[in-house]
């Protein structure tokens, strides 16, 4: 699947509606109390076992044994008003929305979709195999790409000492405060603390100055898929600010300043198409300014992605051209190959990069996509794709017409598979067709396949799409299509999420000239291209002043959550709108009497 | 490619011999000297290049800016005599042999051999690509299995805070010396200490028991790649004791132990098959002694393997069954699913299995396989496969030829990559043939390809195994048949490791019921098997008078490298001989009355 399919793939929804299609996402909220599609018993032993679980759960929240544990995001009112509920929100659904409380919204669906637990050391989170799972696609996705460029993984150690990692003094200035250090080993005092890495630039490159012994060693193209260490003391939000995270860090050192352009552009696009085709996420290819460039690095490119619902920016993935700066620092140099004969030319100094991406791209799928049914999971990432659910078993139907119908949703589950689609079944005993519904729903399962009696003497199936919910999202597909219709139809989803949030950025990117319209625009939540000069001091000050407008505009303090809501520089855009005038245009910051340089993407980030 | 290929698989060695076959392999060692068959100056151009590489070496080991790096080794004196050298070895050679010098043969294997560096943190090493790249390996292959059981993949945090880590008494007792501990973030001290996970069980129950809410939760299958740490104070030893190393935990939970021993018994058998298939590597499988057991636990399955170079046994990866332990310490319990309407019956505790393979693996295949010659890598593992390597260049040679030459070799690595063979050519000027066949020698590359104008003109290439050096693994292959035969000979290459590492362990795994023949069998590198009574006391026992009797019989004290050489029980093979009589046979410790209970296995250990 790729997010260039032609624009015209099948979309049954449009082209087959000649059989009645029964509504079964209608109301089907209260997993206490299932619908009428089920027996009586079964229902009630449905909701015996909710009430059950429920009991559990709560004893074992006070069970002293495992005190504290999945009690962190208990121990955090997001608001202090009392949350909004959602009318009818199932028991195990959502109950606050997007619209109204996203902070515990997004809370919620990453722990009822299943995606990830709260973990009792704070800001470390658990992944489960739901986002791990989409994790490990990206890890595939992305390997397969860069070893073909030549970069090769390997593993450096998790701890370095603090003589190394203070060597390059404006990198270690970003992470100093947040670098967590061992000191015991047991009881026993360590003769030196050693720090876990916040990022590996100073645990390799020392290794790099001893390898690289000759131009013929470049280029030198590393990556590592780890875990680092930033010990934040902001409030931490799961996938974007997490104390320990995972990512890729590629690390690469090449004998010209070209080549190592070239390939910060390669990884840079890498980047934009893991969020494009893989997350149906758009996002914003630039260059950071100045003053928001990796610290110790030449220059920092980005993908810089945009949440609608809170309209703030959020930095997608960076590739550091690192220019010569660490190779100085490190002794990294070979002899300069053209140098002739006895000819006697100075030893240069390698280009390197670095480039890094990180399990925050799950924080941003999620954000973008989900809704108040939970979860809304691209195809091509999801765990699984399609999942078949019986219905229209009533106490009327006899044991061997349930028998077959297992049989023929086992055999059609089968079909799917052999036709490359991740797809399963659910036939589980005592929960109703509604509450499966809303099970899988929550777990973001982009197309459900509803199969019963009806479908089987008619010989189709019903296909609900995740992405839209209700009778819109309903329509029967033939059984005999269905190997090639299914592929076609989540691909149709995967466009269309990104088609969908594409619309949505592109239409809150605002090009804004004047001043008087900048913070407005990031209240109507917006980010704003902007001329600018790309003086850090100006950065400033646009920062403060769109903080303050927004304050007094409000009438009340910023969101204790969000302590700095002032807008801040997100990227230099590659992409330049046309209209700056060389040492004409003035830079959009009324304070500023510097003259424009680029357009430059502001916006309130996370 | 399988260990299960026919025994005749094609061996063109023995197949075609009618061409002359130069032996290119004799004495090709000294880099700095390169024999006759490149052009003098090419042959000073690589003089020059060695040197100045050493000169750079040298100076980088004397920078201030990197001190300490790479010296760890250096550190290190393995033995006090002067290292016994090898005749003409290359400079960028193994200069210890593996009969001589073990441990500094190992670490030279390892460093030369490209797979590892030393690090600047005492006990942490870097895995470079040559040897995580067989990691990878290993896990695709494991995670093609486990995801066919059902186990999906996860990630738990590194972080355990003490409260959680200190539930298990027994469990912690193991680690509590070794536990790392972050006490600062930054230069804010923690208001509590956090560990360093040295394993996940603390980690990751809590959280079971938070998740199984029901039967219909079981089994619950997890299973994470990651790091753990174990501040280990005993002299380190790459890939067999580290400090930080990679491994895999799979974390099970069920609701029988039936339904959990079966899944024991699974995960032991693809470890042995790792071993087995993947590294070529002979194990036996068995079961620890109530001594040697994971603590904690109920019982501990195991797979050992055996070092020739040191006679010793050394533990290749475990499978616990967890019993109920960890279950009734954590409340991990379901509702009896056999109770029936209202009747009530108690909870069940459920059964729980963990089960770890390291990257201890790479240390016990280099170990085995490899000779003085550098790395031997088996087939199926290898980063590369073949190298195809131009020979017979001359000073005569136009340049045209050579063109000819290097296009038909760049065609031949398609055929052979097409062919599914991860094959690459070293077509590097300034290097002689002899050079190359070194440096790939060194890295372990199971099959050389020499490719010259003779070759050309015969329609033929000269393949030589790297498992058997010299004349006796040179052959002719048609290049009509390479797409064919090489795999085949890969494959066989592969048995032959195998069969050789299972004949050597094979013959050094003695059955003893005389205790005198006891300890004189160690001292020869054997492993004994002996009818055991299976008490810790009678461990114990034995391995104080193994110890002592080694003692006396050398004249002096154990190497300070091997602290204690008593033999420690290593498993209860799973395959039991014949010959113990239930309430006759003795225990084979002189000093113990007891009956056998079992033929256990006896070693002198890593
Ligand atoms: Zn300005
Ligand atoms: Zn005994």
């Amino acid at each position: 699947m790729s997010s260039q399919a032609p624009a015209d793939a099948a979309v049954p929804a449009e082209s087959a509606a000649a059989q009645t299609l029964p509504d079964r996402t209608q109301a089907p909220a209260d997993a206490a109390a299932p619908q009428g599609e089920v027996s009586k018993n079964a229902a009630k032993k449905a909701a015996k076992l909710a009430k059950l679980a429920q009991d559990k759960a709560d004893k074992k929240a006070g069970n002293a044994a495992n005190k504290g544990i999945g009690k962190q995001e208990a121990k955090k009112p997001a608001s202090k008003a009392p949350k909004k509920k959602i009318d009818g929100a199932a028991l195990i659904g959502i109950d606050v929305s997007k619209e109204e409380d996203f902070p515990s919204w997004y809370q919620q669906v990453l722990t009822k979709g299943d995606m990830l637990d709260y973990y009792d050391v704070s800001g470390c989170f658990i992944l489960k195999p739901a986002s791990y799972s989409i994790w490990e696609e990206i890890q595939n996705w992305f390997n397969g790409y860069i070893k073909k460029m030549g970069v090769k993984n390997c593993s450096f150690p998790l701890f370095v000492s603090e003589d190394v990692l203070q060597r390059e003094k404006d990198h270690i200035e970003g992470f100093a405060a947040e670098v967590a250090w061992v000191t015991h080993a047991g009881s026993t005092p360590l003769e030196k603390k050693i720090a876990i890495r916040p990022t590996s630039e100073t645990v390799m490159y020392p290794y790099y100055a001893k390898w690289i012994r000759s131009h013929r060693d470049l280029p030198l193209k590393l990556n590592q898929w780890n875990s680092v260490v930033r010990w934040e003391f902001k409030h931490p939000q799961p996938f974007l600010r997490t104390r320990e995270f995972l990512w890729q860090e590629g690390h690469t050192a090449h004998l010209t300043q070209d080549a190592a352009h070239e390939e910060v552009m390669q990884i840079l696009d890498l980047y934009a198409r893991i969020y494009e085709e893989l997350l149906a996420v758009p996002v914003v290819k630039g260059q950071k300014t100045e003053k928001e460039k990796f610290a110790g690095g030449l220059y920092t490119t980005t993908v810089e992605g945009y949440i609608p619902a809170t309209g703030r920016g959020i930095q997608g993935g960076t590739s550091h051209g690192l220019g010569q700066n660490f190779s100085k620092m490190f002794g990294i140099t070979v002899e300069d190959p053209s140098a002739k004969g006895d000819e006697k030319k100075p030893p240069i100094h390698v280009w390197q990069n670095s480039w890094g991406l990180s399990t925050r791209t799950l924080g941003v799928m999620v954000m973008i996509h989900s809704d108040n049914r939970g979860l809304v999971l691209p195809p091509r990432v999801a765990e699984n794709q399609t999942v078949i659910v019986p219905v229209g078993i009533t106490a009327k139907t006899s044991d061997e017409e349930r028998s077959k119908l297992y049989a023929e949703i086992e055999r059609l589950v089968s079909v799917l598979q052999d036709a490359g689609v991740r797809a399963i079944s659910d036939l589980r005993e005592g929960y109703s067709p509604g509450w499966k519904f809303n099970e899988w729903e929550l777990r973001g399962v982009p197309l459900r396949i509803e199969f019963g009696p009806g479908e089987m003497a008619g010989g189709f199936v019903t296909a609900a799409r995740r992405d839209i919910p209700g009778k819109d999202g309903k329509a029967p597909i033939q059984i005999a299509d269905l190997a090639t219709a299914v592929p076609a139809l989540l691909e149709t989803i995967q466009k269309d999420l990104y088609n969908r949030a594409d619309n949505e950025y592109r239409s809150h990117r605002k090009l804004i000239t004047n001043w008087d319209d900048f913070t407005p625009a990031l209240n109507d939540k917006n980010v704003c291209i902007i001329p600018h000069c790309l003086t850090e001091e100006c950065e400033d000050q646009i920062k403060d002043m769109s903080a303050r407008k927004a304050e007094e505009d409000s009438g009340e303090a910023q969101d204790a959550r969000a302590p700095s809501m002032g807008a801040k520089s997100l990227c230099i855009p590659f992409d330049q709108p046309e209209g700056i005038v060389p040492g004409e245009t003035k830079c959009c910051n009324p304070k500023c009497t510097r003259p424009a340089e680029k357009w430059c993407m502001f916006g309130r980030s996370y």
